[in-house]
């Protein structure tokens, strides 16, 4: 090695599909998870917080984009070469601790979990490796009461944000109806999707992306996307293209229109009709709510990505007057992920609401209209009078005010004044000698400050509105705190 | 492959140094961060959060314990080869995130941030590979007034958590006197670390561990720990292990006989002396303030494991009549850490707050105080009423009062009754179908009725306070209000 090569600084960059956030987009987020947080204790639900790093093998394999690199996960090997992960999701992790923890925990188990999650994914403008989930899951029930919740859930969050009905659907169907249609089509007979199955539903899960026309592509010999790369289709038969068609067009406002319309399609398939039959009992509880407070369609199309759904799958697009946020949140039932540890049935469901959009679209919508931290700024006139600007610093902060003490270099004050503006500052302190010595400190008004700098004509109004005059010293915290409520 | 073989199924468990966070820990460690952000703001200190992961690259080769695979952090290559890592400090992210978006910050920059961080390190009863931990850092001053801020942080932040100035003491030093030392002893005079600096550096930083006599060893020709392995020492002379050691021995009441002490044995050395002048101004500054607010002592054994720290050190423990926690909170000035990335030389100093410990050890001396999550839970006597129920629990829920459906099989009411209790649920409510046809519905008071069953005797309690009532459907809320005030 040359060591007299120098060595090359580091770039001062966040690894690609991370990024920063700042003060006042997380005052906002922690606002959004405040209401989130406080809609799912309404309902019951108790916290509990998995590490973000779990051993592969408990994770699973159940993203859809398993043909990447460490199947879209950031993995490593410990010391003992065995695999460890970022979690990918709240599900799986909630799958391993209900099965770890599971002889002191209560069944149902409700509980909420919000935090970051981690994908090894392509990143894209407006796609995260890192981004921000907030779930709610009930462990151990089948009950269709269990799903109709977590649509309920959501409903009240949105509302609780702002959004009305109007702005958002929740899309809502059923994976056994899917495999009833695979029947139905005759395509193979299992309960575990096959080769062929999975490509089926890959197609499907694709439709957002590529329309009717590409999923068609897709069930017949394959498609050749705009790069010119050619995708392997199923090859599927007209009529089972035909019909798996049919299904996906199905759309009605009245839901028992569409679920009658599925029940034809799928035939006398035992778990068609099964999930025909859940969906049936969810729509009815849903529909049993005040209809200005649901807002869900049964819809065929959803399948979601992940593998581990096993019944009903919903997910709720968000759409607002001004812009189309998409999806903001989904789930389902997952009725064999905590039997993966266990070996016993533990019938699951779950919701998961992406937090990142939501936050963005009310950062963006609402104007960043957060107060920024400082109330106050102490500047520091003169270094020996130290101690009398901790002790006015001191004091504010004993009385809830949020006190800036200038701990730059002091020589310039003009830039003291630039930074307390910079901070959005409402008040500075002002002490040189001749004021310490008479108890006196001068407060300088910053906001009609500048509002008096950009318009001086009214020299009255500075007369009677003063943008610094002196207060004694003693009487100064009661003063600001008078000027802050103002 | 042999696919006849039974597929073996994951084990439930958190990976080594890991574990699960539950309900009423997390309701308390939310309690501690928002005192925590509140004394953090009441400084004027604004939020970053910076991503889970950064190249390794950025992160630096600051940790203690060098000698491990990985250098003590979680590493992987990404698609393109390079390294990432997850977090292992607050520090490291902030100095990389000010350097890429130094054009848009105000400077000094005041930020905090917190958040969980990861050290590959052997895990231990009380030493988890994934901490909590809240900072507080100033990038972009040189003042001393900014390192004694983060000691009237931690000053406060143990105030406003309850504890008095007897249960703690923040132990200063400062890197340069140890450099003066160096200098004064002849060890080799250079300002980065040389190899013989850096064993005697590691020797005084295990004084903790090892005592007095065990850092001699270190210092001489080296020291055989209790499991017979031997570790090679800095073989100094004897002149100046007794000159290093009577340095670490200083300890007085008074700060300034300790200052005067450590100026005594540098001798000449001027990095030494700018040290010991740093130390005295913050020392003047520390007793400027209220003296029962404040509890520090100058330590020159105090020297922090991490490798980026350039001048003032410190580090805070906590030692109540019932336990003693060790170090809670510590850190100090890195001058250099921000340049690696820059250039330019940016001064600047932070310090760490330790959630975990703090937590636990108030969740386990206020014993578990924190509520359930649930204060109704609806039953469910007959599904076909579950109309009803939804009814019951939605206007409940838009009262903010957390209640939880029955969601589970409702056929075993004793089941129901077993839950509710086990989620602390104050009162459950009971309705079948002559209640619903009468109006009314039950009320079970459940913290009355075990209290009851506990106490048979009172049967003329019993008749003035009945644990379960009925009250007019209409009336439900209100009186369920009324109640949870009670």
């Amino acid at each position: 090695m040359d060591i007299s090569k120098k060595k090359s600084r580091p770039k001062a960059i966040t690894p690609k599909g991370f990024r920063d956030n700042f003060h006042s987009y997380l005052k906002k987020r922690e606002k959004v998870l405040q209401k989130v947080n406080r809609v799912y204790e309404l309902y019951g639900f108790e916290r509990l917080e998995t590490p973000a790093v779990e051993t592969v093998d408990a994770l699973g394999k159940f993203l859809p984009d398993i043909n990447r690199p460490n199947e879209g996960v950031f993995a490593w090997q410990d010391e003992n070469e065995s695999w460890l992960a970022l979690r990918y999701d709240l599900t799986a992790p909630l799958a391993r601790a209900f099965s770890q923890h599971r002889n002191t925990l209560h069944v149902p188990f409700k509980r909420y979990s919000f935090g970051p999650v981690w994908r090894n994914e392509k990143p894209g403008p407006d796609r995260f490796r890192e981004f921000y989930q907030f779930d709610a899951d009930i462990v151990g029930t089948s009950s269709f009461m269990a799903d109709a919740e977590m649509c309920f859930i959501v409903f009240d969050v949105l509302k609780e944000l702002g959004f009305s009905t109007s702005d958002y659907s929740t899309r809502i169907s059923n994976r056994k109806i899917l495999s009833g249609l695979f029947q139905a089509v005759k395509l193979e007979d299992a309960t575990i999707l096959s080769d062929i199955e999975l490509v089926v539903f890959r197609a499907i899960d694709k439709l957002d992306r590529l329309g009717l026309e590409g999923v068609k592509n897709l069930l017949a010999k394959g498609r050749t996307d705009s790069s010119g790369d050619f995708t392997e289709g199923a090859n599927l038969s007209a009529f089972q293209i035909d019909t798996i068609i049919s299904f996906l067009k199905i759309t009605n406002d009245d839901p028992y229109k569409t679920l009658e319309e599925m029940r034809y399609l799928i035939g006398g398939s035992e778990i068609g009709q099964q999930g025909i039959s859940e969906l049936s009992n969810i729509t009815d509880t849903l529909l049993s709510k005040d209809i200005d407070s649901v807002s869900f369609k049964i819809d065929p199309s959803v399948v979601r990505g992940l593998a581990y759904y096993t019944g009903t799958v919903f997910e709720t697009e968000l759409s607002t007057a001004t812009r189309s946020l998409g999806s903001i949140s989904g789930g389902g039932r997952y009725d064999d992920l905590v039997s993966r540890f266990t070996g016993q049935k533990v019938p699951s469901t779950g919701v998961s609401i992406g937090i990142d959009r939501l936050v963005s679209y009310l950062y963006e919508s609402d104007g960043d209209n957060e107060k920024g931290v400082v109330d106050v700024l102490v500047t520091v006139m003169d270094k020996n009078l130290m101690k009398h600007y901790i002790k006015i610093a001191t004091e504010m902060r004993e009385n809830g005010i949020n006190t800036d003490l200038y701990v730059g270099n002091p020589k310039d004050f003009g830039k003291q004044m630039k930074y307390a503006d910079l901070r959005g500052a409402a008040f500075a302190i002002v002490a040189g000698t001749n004021e310490i010595e008479a108890d006196i400190v001068q407060i300088k008004d910053l906001k009609l400050g500048s509002k008096l700098a950009d318009n001086i004509s009214t020299n009255e109004e500075w007369k009677e509105q003063p943008a610094q005059f002196p207060v004694k010293r003693e009487a100064l915290t009661k003063k600001i705190l008078e000027l802050l409520k103002r």
